[in-house]
C-alpha cells in the first residue's frame, strides 16, 4: 500500500514558497505562484497542483521568466481598463496587485477590463475567477497559449489551447465557475494519456501530416483540435484576437516562437472581464443573486451537474482531512527545495 | 424551371416595410426589423429572412409584441453602460436607437455594455455585430431564447439556443463574425429537418422521455441539446447569467412560460458588449489591425476557413445580380402586403 502524507495548506503553501525562493523567486512572485498551485492540490486539480513546480523551474532556468519582477499598475487613466505590468515575471502577481483596483472600477462602472501584459502564464484560470466572484461579481477570463491546436479545416498547430472561463458569485456557496481548454482536451491529459501508454479518443487530435490520430505521441508532434468543431474553432480565434492582439501581446503561434518548445511556461498576455451584476440589474425587478439560485436548482434537479462541483467536493475534503501527498511527491518537493535546478 | 424574380436590396426593404406597416407597426419598429430581415435574404441566410415575417405578425396578432413600441435609450449615468428600454417592441430598433451611445461609450472608455429590456427578438445576432465592427469595435453580443435544450446530464428542455456571436472589424475586408447557436444545430434547422422529412444526426436532441433520437418530430416534442458537450452546455448557462439574470430580464424558462409556445417571436433582453481594440492596444508595439490580418491569412493559407465567408459571397452576389426571390416567395410577400394578419 501507498504511504500517504496529509498536510494542511497552509504547510503545503510554505513549502511551495521556500521552493520557489530557494530557486531565486522574489517574494512576490513565489508566494503568488504558491497560491495557485496549493490550490491546485487542495483542490484535487493534480494538473495544475504541485506537477507544475518543475515547468516552472525549468522556465526559470531558461531564462524565461523573470524571477525578480515586481509587477507594476499602471494609473488609473478614466478608462474601464485596468492595466497591469507583470515585468516578464509570473501573472499571478501581478494579478494579486491589480485585482483591488479592477474590482472598484467594476464596481464603480458596472464593469471593467483587467489587462496584463509580459506575463508568464501558470496553473489554471479558475484562482483568478474565483477571486473575483469573492467579491461579488461575474468574472470572464481569457488567454492564448503555445500553438497545439489546428483551427478546423485546418492541418497545423495554429492556436492555443486557450482557456475560457467564467464565475458567477453565490452568497451562500461555491461559485458558479466553469473553466475549460478550447482544445478537446487539456494538453496536459494528452501527455498524461503517453504516460499511461493509452490511445486517445477519437477527435482529439491530428498528426504531423494532419490526419486524424489516436496515438498521443503523434497528436504532440502534431496537433489538437477545438472543442465543438468549428464553434470552438471560432471561440479559440476570438481569444487571440481579444487576449492576445487586442491587449497588444503575443499569439499563440508568437508564444511558440519565442520559446521553441511547450515545455516551458508560455509567455502571453491575459485579459480579465469583471462584470458587477447589481450594476446591471440595478431598476430591474428581481434580485439577480436569488434568481441564480433558483437556476441552479432547476439544472441540479434534472439530474445535470453544475461545472467545478468536483473540486469544490475535493476542497471541502482537503479542509477536513488535509491535503494527501504521496510519498514520491514528498520526495519530490524535498528534492526541489534542497536541490533546486540540480533537481530538474 | 422554377421562375426567380431578382430584386434590389432597397427594393426589398421597402417591400418588407410597407408589410410592416399594412400589419400596424409604426415606423421606428417595421424600418429596423425590414432592414434586419433583408440583410437575411441579401446573405442567403433564407431561416433569418422573409421567413421570419409571417412568425412577426403572428407574435403581433397574439398582442406579444408591441407594434407601436418607441424604444428610449437611458441618459448617461457615468457608468460603463448604456441602457435601452424596448418598452416591448423589437431589440432591433432599440439596438438601433442605442448604438451611437455605445460606440461613444466604448471609444472613451475602451469598452461599453449595451443592455437590452424588454424587447422581442428577431433575426440573427450578426447585424448587430456588424454594425458595431463598422465603427472600429470588436463586438460580443448573447442573448437567451426560449427554453428548449437540455443542460449536458440533464433530460428536459430548460436552456434556450442561446446564440453567442462576436465580431472583430477589419480595415479593407469584411468583419470576422460569427453568430452560432449553442445548441448543436438551430432550431430552425431541426424544423427544416422536419419539413424534409430527414432523420436528424446523432448526438442533436432527446425525446420528450430524455432519450437520444434522431426524430425530428420527438426532438421538437422533447429537448435538444447544447454544443461541445458539458462546455457548450456550461457557456450556454453562463448566457442565462448574463444575458438574462445579470440584466434583469427573462430567462428562457420564463420566456416560455410567457409565452406558452416557440411559435411566437422571443421577449427577452439582450446583452452587447463593443470593445475598442485601439483603446486597448495603446502603448503596445504592433498594430492590433494588421496584427489581425496575418493572423486571419495564417488561417486561410493552411485550408481552413474563416466564419462567415458564405454569407459574404452572397452578399457581393446580391450587391451584382440582386436579390432572388422564388415565384412563391413573391406571392407570399404580396399576400401578406394585401391581406396582413388574414394571411396567417
Amino acid at each position: 500500500m501507498m504511504s500517504v502524507t496529509r498536510v494542511t495548506t497552509e504547510a503545503l503553501q510554505q513549502q511551495i514558497e521556500a521552493i520557489f525562493a530557494a530557486a531565486g523567486f522574489n517574494a512576490a512572485q513565489g508566494g503568488a505562484m504558491a497560491r495557485v498551485l496549493t490550490a491546485g492540490e487542495r483542490d484535487h486539480c493534480k494538473s495544475h497542483g504541485i506537477y507544475r513546480i518543475e515547468g516552472t523551474l525549468r522556465t526559470a532556468m531558461a531564462g524565461k521568466v523573470n524571477v525578480s519582477a515586481e509587477p507594476v499598475v499602471a494609473p488609473d487613466d478614466g478608462s474601464a481598463l485596468v492595466r497591469a505590468d507583470a515585468k516578464g515575471g509570473f501573472a499571478n502577481a501581478a494579478f494579486e496587485l491589480a485585482l483591488p483596483a479592477l474590482v472598484e472600477k467594476a464596481r464603480r462602472l458596472g464593469m471593467a477590463a483587467l489587462v496584463i501584459n509580459d506575463c508568464t502564464h501558470l496553473a489554471a484560470l479558475w484562482p483568478e475567477v474565483e477571486a473575483i466572484t469573492a467579491h461579488g461579481l461575474a468574472a470572464m477570463v481569457m488567454c492564448p497559449s503555445y500553438a497545439t491546436v489546428a483551427p478546423t479545416g485546418g492541418t497545423k498547430p495554429f492556436l492555443g489551447t486557450n482557456p475560457f472561463a467564467f464565475g458567477w458569485p453565490r452568497q451562500d456557496s461555491d461559485p458558479y465557475v466553469f473553466d475549460f481548454a478550447t482544445s478537446v482536451a487539456a494538453r496536459g491529459e494528452v501527455e498524461l494519456h503517453r504516460r499511461a501508454g493509452k490511445q486517445l479518443p477519437e477527435g482529439w487530435a491530428l498528426d504531423a501530416e494532419g490526419n486524424p490520430t489516436t496515438d498521443p505521441e503523434a497528436a504532440l508532434q502534431g496537433a489538437m483540435l477545438p472543442f465543438g468543431g468549428h464553434k470552438g474553432s471560432a471561440i479559440s480565434t476570438m481569444i487571440e484576437l481579444m487576449a492576445a492582439i487586442m491587449i497588444g501581446d503575443m499569439t499563440s503561434p508568437e508564444v511558440l516562437d519565442y520559446l521553441g518548445t511547450t515545455t516551458l511556461a508560455p509567455r502571453h498576455g491575459e485579459l480579465i472581464l469583471a462584470f458587477s451584476p447589481e450594476a446591471f440589474a440595478r431598476g430591474r425587478a428581481g434580485d439577480p443573486f436569488a434568481r441564480a439560485e433558483a437556476l441552479f436548482e432547476a439544472i441540479i434537479g434534472q439530474g445535470a451537474r453544475l461545472p467545478s462541483q468536483r473540486r469544490f467536493r475535493a476542497r471541502a475534503e482537503s479542509a477536513a482531512e488535509g491535503i494527501s501527498l504521496t510519498e514520491s511527491e514528498t520526495a519530490q518537493l524535498e528534492r526541489f527545495l534542497t536541490q533546486g535546478f540540480a533537481a530538474l
